[in-house]
């Protein structure tokens, strides 16, 4: 089958179609998403090599249950052994010996056909379109922020960053409080929320400073140090960012002010699913521009324009 | 009144008595103790000028509540307002007007006399003598640490730092669970520790990663980057060393492992004072030296010696 992989460099290849292990589907990818861990992998990020891409909406082609095949699924991308010390914590996504769609150890969506546990697996609700179901995962790790801290409408929210994260983290947030303002580089990228009413400003703009949650998804590398002025003492700052660049930071200013500081990753799949369903997250005015699977290296490429947002694959 | 301060250098000098604001008590000090944060005072922490010293005990000479006269006190130093918005949500250590005793806009304890609101005065058990009673302030901000994250007996502790807060710290949340070890620097420092019964290891030895919780306490730059090493994902750290300098960090990795970073500074005296009276938490063998006030700038440059923990200043 044909797969665009990362080597050193970013090349479409010809490769074996996998074969899926025990309790594992083999699943025929319609659409996958470029996201911003897949530009990081081809800067060195995880030293994965392999078959890039981790968001994914497919047909089950093989599988044990037989009721999955032909569904329409999105999945899961942690692959965990239950046997660890964080499976037996009901910590799956931390799991010791885990695989990671196209990230660690396992070969990802960018392909023709690409294997998971079929635990993994959920349905796409039939609502949602392929160029809507490919988020899930994205709007997962968002909907993470809300399993990590409290957030109730009294609370006034500052998302940092209008890249494809930081749109979605303030979607899903502004589900739960109107106070909430979306700070980013781009006028074009935060017109996007200002159209779903979603107060917006320029990082040249000022901002009160005091918020109850900062959620820091700027990818850049000083992003935490602007969280830490806007947030307010015992605050929190939820951090997605995952960057190789080291930070430079002043920690006295936290400490004093014992502000709280998570950091953020996958999320669950269920309300992702919902709020896509139900079009509450509104994703796709995202996309940029969707390429055939046999230019996923330009695609690769054009993901990393700053006149972007999600760019797609079409297998 | 003669008074130990920081104008760009430390200097004994005579300063007129503090006349204390409405609320407030005059307390005579019998012994103070120098923390950390005094030392980090005169290398610029905190921009303050003035009395240095937060941590006494004293007898309260002047006060609208005639019975506190003549009464044995220990002080909180934060002294707040009861107005502004942090007051208002019960966060009065964040009172956005807040001055706190010999650390921002408020003369400190190293005097013959200072000034403290009378709400912040404790009584001081009578089984706890000066040169005991006079930690309270450090041992309320090991407390502090109880208020932040839940410790049990099932979780297992790292307390990085075998400096005068780290001990207690370590002291504090062995209260909590007997899964607790204090890594430092000095073999003669960690040996107090071991004589209560808490292990230790010295910074070279190797510490079993994958903790629970990581206190780090350590003073120094580079005490974050070893806390992440040693926590597990999703796991706590808790920052309690305040340095000007600042910090490289690697951000990827916590946000990949959900670690929690919560900075801690001020804590609840009540616990504290319950924990010295009934001798649950054992400070003298941590007194190193006393001085006489007239010697305090002696005992300044003394508590910077490495072989020295607390240094105490008799009035």
């Amino acid at each position: 089958m044909r797969a665009i992989v990362y080597d050193g460099e970013v090349r479409l290849v010809e490769v074996p179609t996998p074969r899926p292990g025990p309790g594992e589907a083999l699943i025929r990818v319609l659409t996958a998403g470029i996201c911003n861990t897949d530009i990081e992998i081809t800067r060195g990020y995880m030293q994965f090599q392999g078959v890039l891409g981790h968001e994914f909406v497919g047909i089950v082609d093989e599988a044990e249950n037989r009721q999955l095949l032909g569904k329409r699924v999105v999945g899961e991308i942690n692959c965990v052994c239950h046997t660890c010390q964080f499976c037996q914590l009901e910590m799956p996504h931390h799991c010791l010996n885990r695989t990671v769609l196209g990230i660690q150890g396992r070969n990802g969506a960018f392909a023709e056909f690409l294997a998971l546990p079929e635990e993994n697996l959920h349905l796409a609700p039939s609502s949602a379109r392929d160029d809507v179901a490919v988020f899930t995962e994205p709007v997962a790790a968002a909907f993470r922020i809300l399993e990590q801290v409290v957030v109730t409408g009294e609370d006034r929210v500052v998302v940092l960053g209008d890249g494809k994260l930081g749109q979605l983290c303030a979607q899903v947030l502004w589900l739960q409080t109107k106070n909430l303002v979306c700070v980013g580089k781009h006028a074009w990228k935060l017109d996007l929320l200002a159209r779903l009413g979603i107060s917006t400003a320029l990082d040249e703009d000022p901002v009160e400073r005091g918020a109850d949650i900062v959620v820091e998804a700027t990818g850049a590398h000083d992003g935490l140090a602007r969280a830490l002025e806007l947030v307010r003492p015992e605050g929190a700052i939820v951090l997605k960012t995952t960057t190789a660049h080291p930070t430079a930071l002043e920690l006295a200013g936290p400490v004093v002010n014992e502000v709280h500081i998570v950091g953020s990753r996958c999320g669950p799949f269920r309300p992702a699913l919902d709020a896509l369903a139900m079009g509450n997250v509104e994703v796709r005015p995202m996309i940029t521009e969707v390429f055939p699977l046999s230019e996923g290296v330009a695609a690769m490429r054009r993901a990393q324009d700053p006149d972007v947002l999600k760019v797609l694959l079409h297998v």
